[in-house]
């Protein structure tokens, strides 16, 4: 005994949806069909749209429905000599909403993790090697995750740089600003201690 | 700074599936543009002719793209004497899956509850009225959730029956089978006590 047959295959796709389960997507579905069919629909009506015309930036690699997106189509952006790596486009927006940076990104759209069969080709590296040879940047800035992988993928990265004349440099490893010493890990306070810098009031 | 709006409002949409917050949706929203745009495109289909043609059953109200379900268009069970109540159609499977129960169904789609304005009528409690008043049941199970709203709704459907011959049961209360004694909270210790039965080996 099951559901009927569409209500069965509703549960079943939302499955797909990362992190949701049987019981999850039961729960889903019944809420969608029961409270709110409108959202439903619009959901249905993105969802159709996004999967058909989103697509890669051709210059950063992040999501966008047009050949550049946002940032790379800004004419003040376009003369930047500074590129930052991150690998995904929620790293963009939370670099951006510092404020701080106004060069361009390159989005890896992941890390290289030889395990799950994602090498330097999935993540654009070919893509990337030639921003770097055309001469434009003087600098690139590491801003994958501290993460093992993130790392790996940062020091693979610094080596395509090495030929050509692009300084690198990583984003600071270190105490978060408003935490307490007291609670955090030692391999993070090792880090701010050969990090450290003279102090000038 | 947003995602592009494509993108962006693919997140928001995907906020009115029930349990989604903006970090899920997000996460959601990337997992299928990068990695399952097919069952994206899957979802979107299920979803569309979902909201579009699933509707409730005439008889008990189940879910169904048809006009009866599958159960109250079964000819052994539409002389069933029998019925039994549930909150959801999720408790119709479970009840199939016991295999103990060959009657017929009345799927409440809730229950009773003032403080969120769902009365007698948004559970079908008129349907359900006639459907006793025709003198083809000689029993209704009460099988709601054993929860306060649960409860007062079995209370009020009881009332209801008192009207036509009808005679009222409630699924029993007690210790789940394979459970230990020791863990189990003390209302339904005693509830398992009041409900105790001679026994017979």
């Amino acid at each position: 005994m099951k559901f009927s047959p569409l209500v069965q295959e509703l549960i079943d796709s939302l499955r797909c949806l990362s992190g949701v389960g049987a019981k999850t997507a039961q729960r889903m579905a019944f809420h969608l069909l029961e409270r709110n069919r409108h959202g439903g629909m619009k959901l249905s009506d993105a969802l159709g749209r996004a999967m058909d015309s989103i697509g890669h930036c051709q210059k950063c690699r992040n999501f966008t429905e047009q050949d550049l997106c946002d940032i790379c189509q800004s004419p003040k952006r376009q003369l930047a000599e500074i590129i930052c790596i991150v690998e995904s486009p929620a790293d963009v927006i939370a670099i951006e909403q510092t404020g701080e940076f106004t060069g361009q990104y390159f989005v890896l759209m992941g890390h290289l993790s030889p395990i799950d069969g994602i090498g330097p080709d999935d993540l654009g590296l070919d893509t990337l090697a030639k921003h770097l040879a055309s001469g434009q940047y003087k600098e690139m800035i590491l801003a994958t995750n501290p993460t093992v992988e993130g790392e790996a993928t940062a020091h693979y990265i610094a080596d395509l740089a090495r030929e050509s004349q692009v300084s690198v440099s990583r984003i600071a490893h270190g105490v978060p600003v408003g935490g307490e010493l007291e609670y955090v890990d030692g391999n993070t306070l090792s880090h701010a201690l050969s990090g450290r810098k003279n102090y000038s009031a």
